[in-house]
């Protein structure tokens, strides 16, 4: 039993959106009791992560510490088409995910209780981006 | 074809834990001959990775790699609520895994020769940690 | 329906090749029309990531960031057995991804229009790298 959606979440700049609510609701929707679901960005320049949902100044250090990691406006970059956070964006998608796996049991999301999903927005302007989830199981 | 089982797993603290035989267990017990194995832990200050299985200093040198991107107690990190190891342990768990997907063929996991299934603990201390291991497959 | 194959691909040394053809090619074999296609690589020092595919520029600027990170060489490692980019591919390996998942919709690979699949040999030498390729759903 299978179930895929395409999401559309904009997002205000650099900084992290919980999305997690809207994945738990497409894992709901497909019924599925025990399996797996696939959240997928189809961005280079954002990303996915799980991390502590609690205190929002977790996501602020990590955005302190991925700035430290691919700085914008390097000048070892050769690729700033799109302005200084070109590169840096590109590079902070690689070091974190592109896709992340949830596993599904009792038909909901087995997170832990302090884990939510997130989406990554790396670049420095506001920006529209998609989202697939798929869901496989019984 | 599913099997999901829950481990639970004592780390001494930092440092890694070969968990590659309680994966292939569960895979085994499955019944499961083509599919993928996937590991998730539910915290957000430990993670899992999969590397060389041969030499230890491997992944004591990859400590001490992480150590210098993300590293305890910096003055630039506002969560610290839980001592100078709590935002580097969420760096670092971000930076690496919170869920690994591994094949299986002929029923057996499709590692290479040299690799393993490591659980990362991130916390100075000790800690009790979940696992959640999803086979699909056929 | 499940359908598993085994590639294997030369590299000229570090950088990155794109394999986004072969695993498209192992997802219009199978038949599969909804559903996931996993890729991994069956080594610790050489990984796969999925990022922008017009500019090799981003892929060049991509090494010199992991050079910064896990430098060749570095004085601190204390595994080097094979020579100096010994231990730091085992790093890029880790700061990267051993395996990628793409969500499968209409027997296609959703990736987004500038997303490709890219082996990332991390050695300095050429290599030969073995690659399976699982494609799970209806």
């Amino acid at each position: 039993m299978n179930r895929q959606s395409s999401l559309e979440f904009s997002t205000p700049g650099r900084g992290t959106s919980d999305i997690t609510d809207a994945v738990a609701r497409v894992v709901a929707e497909s019924g599925v009791q025990t399996g797996l679901v696939h959240v997928f960005v189809q961005h280079t320049s954002c990303s996915l992560t799980i991390t502590e949902n609690a205190d929002p100044d977790v996501r602020r250090d990590l955005d302190t510490i991925l700035g430290r990691l691919a700085p914008d406006g390097d000048p070892a970059y050769r690729h700033d088409l799109e302005g200084p956070d070109d590169m840096a964006a590109h590079a902070r998608s690689v070091l974190t995910d592109t896709g992340v796996t949830i596993p599904i049991g009792r038909g909901r999301l087995l997170l832990g209780t302090w884990q939510g999903i997130f989406l990554w927005e790396h670049r420095t302007d506001a920006q529209v981006r998609h989202v697939i989830v798929t869901v496989l199981g019984d």
